[in-house]
């Protein structure tokens, strides 16, 4: 990536010999991004990031029907642009997160323009049953959109097996650079473009080229797609946020929340009774844990969360672990030991 | 921008310390912006480049009208975007690419949604009377947006006493990284968002900010902002390209398109009889030149110029060069050696 920004015009759009070096190292990072998620270089789509994905394609597919369906635990960059772009039916979920093929395949009608399904969810870890919903929607012939940004780089994603017509990508949640991801489209499937006027992308997306962090984006997924490095970093996650599950389901009136059989390896979180979230985020930064509360783009806001909201639970105090590729066991431990402190130094001050 | 990279965590809107570190940068970059281009930080939304902010602008002002009116040398970015948000009027140009101020009012009508006017043409480098287009649809109560794309870092801009509404700017035209831009939206002007789904940019660009970017913008637009350096960078490029119009002119079937009166310092566009553009930027590359033909976003297509069309110049065999902050007589010498030769081996091998 420094080597791009130091590179006097890189602008792969030109034929001199600038130009065809930004060229070359942008076609190398698609048939990287391309082979982590078993796509085709060609359905590989570069965008400013995984909100870009989502209204491109929500753009494109409303062009053929404005009504969308989708499930109640969506990411907001999903729900408030396909609000924003027609009618939408919103299809419960259990208490667990997890939504019903039946359900979402009962809300398609003949004006439905696209289906939303997650891949895994970005607050609770929940997986959805994607396959089966992406089949049936191949049955109906509705076109399904799945957001992958949370899932890819963390469990295994084959494109071509699954089907689905478009998947949206963030680079930066499998450890490349921020400000850049993907939108894949399926091979055949025609959609107006949300950004106009180059022909980029296959006149897909129209903006010069983000050189430096298409490359950074390819290195991060070559790196994952190496033989059994994916797996080995989602069985160290899943041992470690194993780890917070257990000692945190000792703490009294602590609970996981999510789907514990079918979640992504690397995030988990927590309902943790008579505390304000932002306090404990407070606290455990004092302490040297970087942690979350609420969605990725709510900036901590004092919000309740809509996932937890349409899980049934208190969408009030939930605290959000994730581990990234640097975690150990050692960034573990600190969390576990301080937590307990940090809750009960709480519970104290409010005299719980 | 490396340190960025590196950071663990950089996502601003976080309470963590990291996040608070990656905060207090964006909004240093967002003041630096905001001084290069006399706004104030709260008016500067950061985008993925111009493409976004011109994008942005056409979608939230047509939520108003869904009448546009632009000059036809526009960006094909703001053309297309218009064309397919509702219906358009295109100004005629003169034959050095200038608009004409009651050509431009005389296309307002009580549905129009929103005025465009290019600051400086990014293929002849013609600057537009921007300020007289900009007073006149204030006083007739009508948004206007100016693409400056092409023109902030070269020519000083005000965007407050200069009185637009929207004015979008690009990063990597002056200096900065590739994938990031902005759209100056004047205090009191509210818009819908183009991406939505998160609270960043005060909720009029959703998205993880692109943190090592902004950074990157915001110092190269300190760096120009310090006293004198733009006014140095604009003398020093006006020079570099007088030097390639004045020799330019003494060559056969070549002579200069633009205004030459009122055009951006660092960049000139030559028409050359009886040669293929391709041809001509291949030959200068392989001599170590680095040259444009068309607009910054065709690549190299071999379709005329819809620019070089509406001022009613040959659009088939342009030639465009430009400077950059790196720039040097060296480079100019080079060229001025070359492009002669070059444009005589292409014309003995046509027997022209």
């Amino acid at each position: 990536m420094a080597a791009c920004l130091r590179a006097p015009d890189g602008d792969p759009g030109r034929i001199h010999q600038e130009g065809l070096a930004a060229r070359v190292a942008v076609e190398q990072a698609r048939e990287q991004v391309a082979a982590l998620v078993g796509a085709r270089p060609r359905e590989v789509v570069f965008t400013s990031g995984a909100t870009e994905s989502i209204a491109t394609a929500i753009h494109g597919a409303t062009a053929r029907g404005t009504h969308q369906v989708l499930p109640a635990v969506e990411h907001s960059a999903v729900r408030e642009a396909a609000a924003c772009a027609g009618e939408v039916t919103i299809v419960e979920v259990d208490g667990r997160g997890r939504c019903d093929v039946d359900g979402v395949l009962g809300a398609v009608r003949p004006v439905t323009g696209l289906v939303h399904v997650q891949w895994g969810n970005h607050e609770v870890g929940t997986v959805q049953p994607v396959g089966e919903v992406v089949e049936a929607c191949r049955e109906r012939g509705v076109l399904v959109h799945v957001d992958a940004a949370q899932a890819a780089g963390h469990v295994p994603i084959d494109f071509d097996s699954l089907g689905a017509d478009l998947l949206s990508l963030s680079a930066h949640k499998l450890g490349g650079p921020p400000g850049i991801g993907a939108l894949l489209v399926r091979r055949g499937v025609r959609l107006p473009a949300l950004l106009l006027g180059g022909d980029q992308e296959r006149a897909r997306r129209a903006g010069m080229e983000n050189v430096p962090a298409i490359v950074g984006f390819g290195v991060a997924a070559a790196e994952l797609a190496d033989a059994g490095v994916l797996d080995r970093e989602a069985r160290d996650a899943r041992r470690l946020t194993d780890r917070v599950l257990s000692s945190a389901a000792l703490l009294e009136g602590v609970r996981p929340y999510g789907d514990l059989d079918r979640r992504l390896p690397h995030l988990v979180c927590l309902g943790i009774d008579g505390v304000e979230p932002q306090a404990v985020l407070l606290g455990l930064d004092q302490r040297g844990v970087a942690a979350h509360s609420g969605s990725a783009c709510s900036s901590e806001a004092l919000e309740p969360s809509p996932v937890l909201e349409a899980m049934g639970v208190d969408a009030h105090r939930s605290l959000r672990i994730s581990t990234g590729w640097s975690s150990t066991d050692t960034d573990i431990d600190l969390l576990l030991r301080e937590l307990p402190a940090v809750i009960e130094g709480l519970r104290s001050l409010s005299g719980g």
